[in-house]
């Protein structure tokens, strides 16, 4: 493991790292926040996943979420979205491919060697992180867009490993739009079916446990209505009595500056569950 | 003048302007937060000015200055560093050029006819920004690094536009060190008695009206023996008994991880002062 980039911030650090995964086989940057905190001291971790086309730097450099993680003492894991590098397949469009992983394990072809980043998030980098630096091993996820999607499905497939999640716009049913459509049958195939395991609002209908799920969405976000469609996470949760808290927020839209705008409240949830 | 952009952003708007410039004969983008305010109600404006290489965005993406210019009810203004397009004289080199205007009004071919980012600032963009937008005419002015010397400079010379004055890592004495040795050789000529006028430790010893100035420098900032020199702003201000705040931050380098770390206290300061 190399570390790219270490600066001071809010009193902690701010730091980027490259390593080799096994499981994508290719190297992979991640970024993470840790707070000012005492020797031997051990903090919660928070999960952040970007979106299509972003890599571990958009969140740290737009979120402003270092001065919340550093005031609650809680550490901030931004990882990338896909597999990277030359010998790794990609696709000329931004929604498929590198910087696209769509945090799923592949099956097809050219696919399956390297984007298995569901795998990556829920266990890898997740040991990496838990030996290399502070962590106290207790987690949570949360994400944008297509890592809303992400931490939306991790979360709720592993709840003994999340004691919460959180989104801003997530595609909360991949299943039923264009992105999720292109990106599932290109990785997952043609077998609907299998992308259920993939898909939040067909795990919400059929888990069991429940952890705490915050979402906010922008009412001027120009993929609300094709992408996105928080009314059927909505609906999903009704039928399974599931405790969603979701946000509309008018006026914002799909960039950082929403993002920025209410991250304080999403550490702030997720802070009073990782206690 | 052209709307670029437009965000939602801590309950105001983040936006963007593209405009034809008479002073630097060239169109220019600029970047403006507007706070929620009542109708009617005018604010004061900070001015930010930014560094070496940056343009509108840095400020408005990486800082995270929207929220505390929200709960002070203040504009917030950021200007490109330099004269851009095709038509307008550039250097390969970073520091000199595009990107790279220094906030002077140039004398010498080929940068004389466009680069006048000191006119720009104090006088074209002032009025457009009070014609256009909810300005209340009273307003301060910081910036970073090569922004931080055009703000010291511009704010110094300008007593009666400016009611406070703070900086990022500033360039402190251009004259005395390689970025801005190169520049005014470039911009203004030879003659270094004619480099006075735009170099804050000159302007310290010189001037009669003393603004408040509050400086934030780095410790790890990797140009400061060479290119920053706070010592030299130190020194300056003693002999003419000038009122610097100097803060010295261990662990801190010259990126925007510093200037979102710190900038909360700089909109404190100003807004001290624009009541």
């Amino acid at each position: 493991m190399e570390r790219l980039e270490r600066h001071a911030s809010f009193g902690g650090w701010q730091e980027v790292y490259k390593h080799q995964s096994d499981v994508l086989k290719c190297a992979m940057n991640f970024s993470i926040y840790i707070p000012e905190h005492d020797l031997n001291e051990k903090l919660p971790v928070l999960y952040w996943l970007s979106g299509l086309t972003c890599n571990e730097q958009n969140f740290i450099t737009k979120a402003g979420a270092q001065k919340y993680a550093a005031q609650h003492k809680v550490i901030l894991v931004a990882p990338d979205t896909s597999p990277r590098g030359d010998a790794v397949p990609d696709d000329g469009a931004y929604d498929l491919g590198q910087g696209a992983g769509f945090y799923v394990n592949a099956t097809q072809a050219p696919w399956s060697e390297n984007y298995q980043m569901y795998d990556y998030i829920v266990h890898e980098l997740r040991t990496l992180i838990d030996a290399h630096f502070p962590s106290s091993r207790v987690q949570s996820i949360m994400g944008h867009s297509a890592g809303g999607h992400g931490a939306l499905v991790i979360g709720l497939r592993n709840p003994d490993l999340y004691q919460s999640i959180s989104a801003f716009s997530p595609i909360v049913a991949p299943s039923q739009v264009p992105w999720g459509k292109k990106a599932f049958t290109a990785y997952l195939g043609e077998e609907q079916s299998l992308w259920h395991n993939y898909d939040a609002v067909e795990l919400i209908q059929s888990g069991t446990v429940k952890q705490p799920i915050l979402v906010d969405q922008g009412m001027e976000d120009s993929f609300l209505e094709a992408q996105l469609k928080p009314e059927l996470l909505v609906n999903a949760c009704k039928k399974s009595d599931y405790p969603l808290t979701l946000n509309l927020r008018a006026g914002y839209d799909h960039s950082y500056y929403f993002i920025a705008s209410f991250i304080e409240t999403h550490i702030q949830f997720h802070c009073a569950h990782l206690k």
